[in-house]
C-alpha cells in the first residue's frame, strides 16, 4: 500500500472499531446462579480470602497481566507534544501489539497532566489494579526521574519502552553485527546522536555491555561534562565521555565504528558517513524518517545500516524487544524488570538469527514471528528467576 | 445452589479464569500491511486528527464507552474496609455486569489511597482514557466530596453506584408501590435508617420526588439539625428534616408508612414494624442480611416488603438502575448523569412493570432482564437530550 492509502486505511479503521480495544469479560452472569457466583453473594467468598492474602489477587483477577499504558502524550511517534487525547489513538495501537504478542491486557492511561510529581502520584493511586506498567512517549528529561521513581516506588515493574525496548533491539543488533565480525564492543568508538529518552537509554545499555568509547551528540552537538544547562542524567552521562575534542556531530563521527540515530530525518549527510571508519555501521532510526537512508550510507561506504522502518533491510523495532520483555517478566512475576533481564533479552534477540542466516544485511529477527517473543520471554523470564526478583507462588 | 456451594464456585471461577475481566483487541497486527495500518505509519493520521480536533477522540478510540471503576476499597459490599487489592475481586465481578448489561467496557482503577484530595487528583488525570467515570465502594463522607467535586471538575459523567443506582431503583418500588395503591409521597411519613451513601442519596432523591416528610436515622439514632459531629451533606439534610420529638428508629417509625433499610443486618424488630402506620412498607437492603426479613415484616403487619435479595419476592437491586443509566448516558454522549435522568431512570423501571402485572408482591421488574436496561436507557438517552448535556456531534 501507498502512505495515501495506508493512512487512509488507519482512519476508516478506527472510525468503524471506534478504536482498537475493548473489555470483555471472562464469565458470564446472564441468569441468577451465574450472577450468585460471579457477583453477588459468591463474590465475597474470594474477595475474604485475597483480603487475607494479598498475593491471591494475582491468582483471582486479572491484575497478574493487566497493564497500564502510560503517557502524557508529551513526546508522541514523530508528532511531539500532542496531548492525551491525540495520544490515545497511538496507546490503543501500542496496544493491540501489547495483547497480541506480549499475552498483556492492556489498558490505555492517557493523563491530563505532564506534571512530573502528578504522574508519579497518578501511577502509584492505580498501582493495586496492575502488574505492569508500561511507560510510553514522556518526553525527556522528565521521563528519567518519573522511570526511576516509580521503579523504586511500587512493587510492579515498570518499563519505559522508549528508553529500554528501543536500547534491547538496538543492543541486540549490534551484538549480532559484532558476532559476524568478530570484533569486540570494547574496541568500538561509538556516536549516539540524539540524547532525548532512547539515546541516553541506548548509551547506557552499549556501556553495560561493554562499550565504554561512546560519544553523545545532540541538536547543540557534543555532549561533555561542561557542556551547560544539562538536567542531572544526562550531565552524570556525558561527564563520563571523552569526546576527544570533537564539538559537532560531523567531528564526532571522524573516525568511529557505530553510529546510532536516535534524532530527527536527515540530520546525517553522506560526507558524514565517509569520515567514519573502514565497516563502520550506520543504526538510524529517526521515525518515519531516518537520519539517513540505509542506501545512502551504504554508498558513502557503511558497511553495516539498519533503520527503523520494514521497507528497508535490518529492521531495528521496539517490537523485537518488548513483547518478550513484557511477557517473560508477567510469566515470572517479577516485580521489576533488571538490567540481567534487559540483558537477557538482548541476547534472546541476537540469538534468535541463526549463524547460517546472520548477514550484513540480516542482523535482526523478523520482528513479528510471534515465536520471537515467546523465546524472549523464556530467557527474561529464566533472568527474573535466577536473580531472585520473582514473586514467590506466584501460580496456583 | 446453597451459599457454600456458590462460594466454593466463585473461589473456583476466579481461580480458573484469572479473574473476570480481559482486554481485547478489535483489529489484528499479524502481519506487516496490519501493523502499518494498525500502527506505524499508519496510526499518525487519525493521530493527527485528534490533535486538531479532540472531540474526534470519542470517534477515533474506544474512549466513548470506556468506564472507569474507581473504588479505595473503603466499604466493599458488607465486608467494609478491605483495601484495593481486595476489592478488585469485586470490582471484576462489576465489570461483568457493566459489560454484560450497560455495554460498557470497564476497567477497575482499585487505588492505593483514601486520600480524598488523591482520590480526586487521580481520577481528574485519567480523566482523557474514559467516558464514563463509575465510582463504587467509597465510605461516606469522603464520597460526598468526591462525587460533588469530580462532578464538577470533569467534563464525563461522574456516578457513585452506592449512592445512585441505589437511590433510583428504591425510588422506583416506592413510585409503583404508590401506583398500586393511588397515594401521594407527599402524604407518606418515610424513615431512613442508615444515613452512609445510599441512604443519604435515597432521601434526597425521594425529597425531589416530593416527598418531605422524611426522617433520617443512623447508629446513633435520630438524625436532626442540632445532631453533633455531622458532617456537611448529613447536617444540611438532616436539618431540613423534621423528627417530631422521636429520637430512635423505634419512636421514629411509630405512625411512619415506608421504612427504607440501608443499614446492617436485623436492626429492625417486628416490634418496630407493628408501630407503623397500616399498609406500611418496608423495603430493607441490607446486604446480605436485611434489617428484617421480608415474611418476618409481613408477619408484623407490613403491607409491602422488599429486600436486596433474590430469595423474596420484590428484589430491588442496583441492577435495576445503573445498566440503563450507564448505557443511556454513553449512547447520548451525555456530559453528566443529571437529576433529570435518574428521575427519567426511576419512571423507567417503575414504568417496566405493566398495570396488569402491578402486585403487592411485584412491584419491581425482573433486574436481569437485559431489555430492561435497554429500556431504561432509551429514555436517560432522551433525558440527557432535552436537557442539552449531550455532547455535540458524537456520531459519526
Amino acid at each position: 500500500m501507498e502512505e495515501r492509502e495506508i493512512y487512509a486505511a488507519a482512519v476508516e479503521i478506527v472510525r468503524r472499531n471506534r478504536g482498537k480495544l475493548e473489555v470483555k469479560a471472562k464469565v458470564g452472569a446472564a441468569n441468577r446462579e451465574e450472577l450468585s457466583v460471579v457477583y453477588t453473594p459468591g463474590v465475597a467468598e474470594p474477595t475474604r480470602r485475597v483480603r487475607d492474602d494479598h498475593a491471591l489477587q494475582f491468582q483471582y483477577t486479572n491484575r497478574s497481566t493487566n497493564l497500564a499504558i502510560v503517557t502524557d502524550g508529551s513526546a508522541v511517534l514523530g508528532l511531539g507534544n500532542i496531548g492525551p487525547e491525540a495520544a490515545m489513538v497511538v496507546m490503543e495501537g501500542k496496544g493491540v501489539m501489547l495483547k497480541e504478542f506480549a499475552g498483556a491486557d492492556p489498558v490505555p492511561l492517557c493523563l491530563s497532566t505532564q506534571d512530573t510529581e502528578t504522574i508519579i502520584a497518578t501511577v502509584k493511586a492505580i498501582e493495586p489494579s496492575f502488574g505492569f506498567i508500561f511507560l510510553e512517549d514522556i518526553s525527556a528529561p522528565r521521563c528519567f526521574e518519573i522511570v526511576d521513581r516509580l521503579s523504586r516506588e511500587l512493587s510492579i515493574p515498570v518499563f519505559h519502552d522508549d528508553q529500554e525496548g528501543t536500547a534491547v533491539a538496538l543492543c541486540a543488533a549490534i551484538k549480532n553485527m559484532l558476532r559476524l565480525t568478530g570484533d569486540r564492543l570494547g574496541d568500538k568508538r561509538i556516536v549516539v546522536n540524539g540524547a532525548g529518552a532512547a539515546g541516553l537509554a541506548t548509551a547506557k545499555l552499549i556501556r553495560e555491555m561493554g562499550g565504554h568509547d561512546i560519544v553523545l551528540c545532540d541538536k547543540v552537538g557534543v555532549l561533555t561534562g561542561s557542556t551547560p544547562g544539562l538536567d542531572p542524567y544526562r550531565a552524570a552521562f556525558a561527564a563520563q565521555t571523552d569526546s576527544r575534542g570533537a564539538t559537532t556531530l560531523t567531528e564526532a563521527l571522524r573516525g568511529a565504528d557505530i553510529l546510532i540515530g536516535l534524532s530527527v530525518a536527515r540530520v546525517v549527510t553522506q560526507d558524514m558517513v565517509r569520515g567514519m571508519r573502514p565497516g563502520a555501521a550506520a543504526f538510524c532510526l529517526a521515525n518515519p524518517d531516518p537520519e539517513i537512508l540505509p542506501p545512502d550510507a551504504k554508498a558513502a561506504g557503511a558497511r553495516f545500516t539498519a533503520s527503523g522502518r520494514f521497507d528497508y533491510p535490518n529492521t531495528i523495532n521496539n517490537l523485537h524487544a518488548f513483547p518478550g520483555i513484557v511477557r517473560g517478566t508477567m510469566e515470572a512475576g517479577a516485580r521489576q524488570v533488571t538490567l540481567g533481564m534487559k540483558l537477557a533479552a538482548v541476547d534472546a534477540i541476537a540469538g534468535y538469527v541463526p549463524d547460517a542466516a546472520l548477514a550484513d544485511d540480516f542482523l535482526m529477527p523478523e520482528a513479528l514471528d510471534p515465536a520471537l517473543a515467546l523465546h524472549v520471554a523464556d530467557r527474561v523470564a529464566a533472568a527474573a528467576r535466577s536473580e531472585g526478583v520473582a514473586r514467590g507462588g506466584k501460580d496456583a
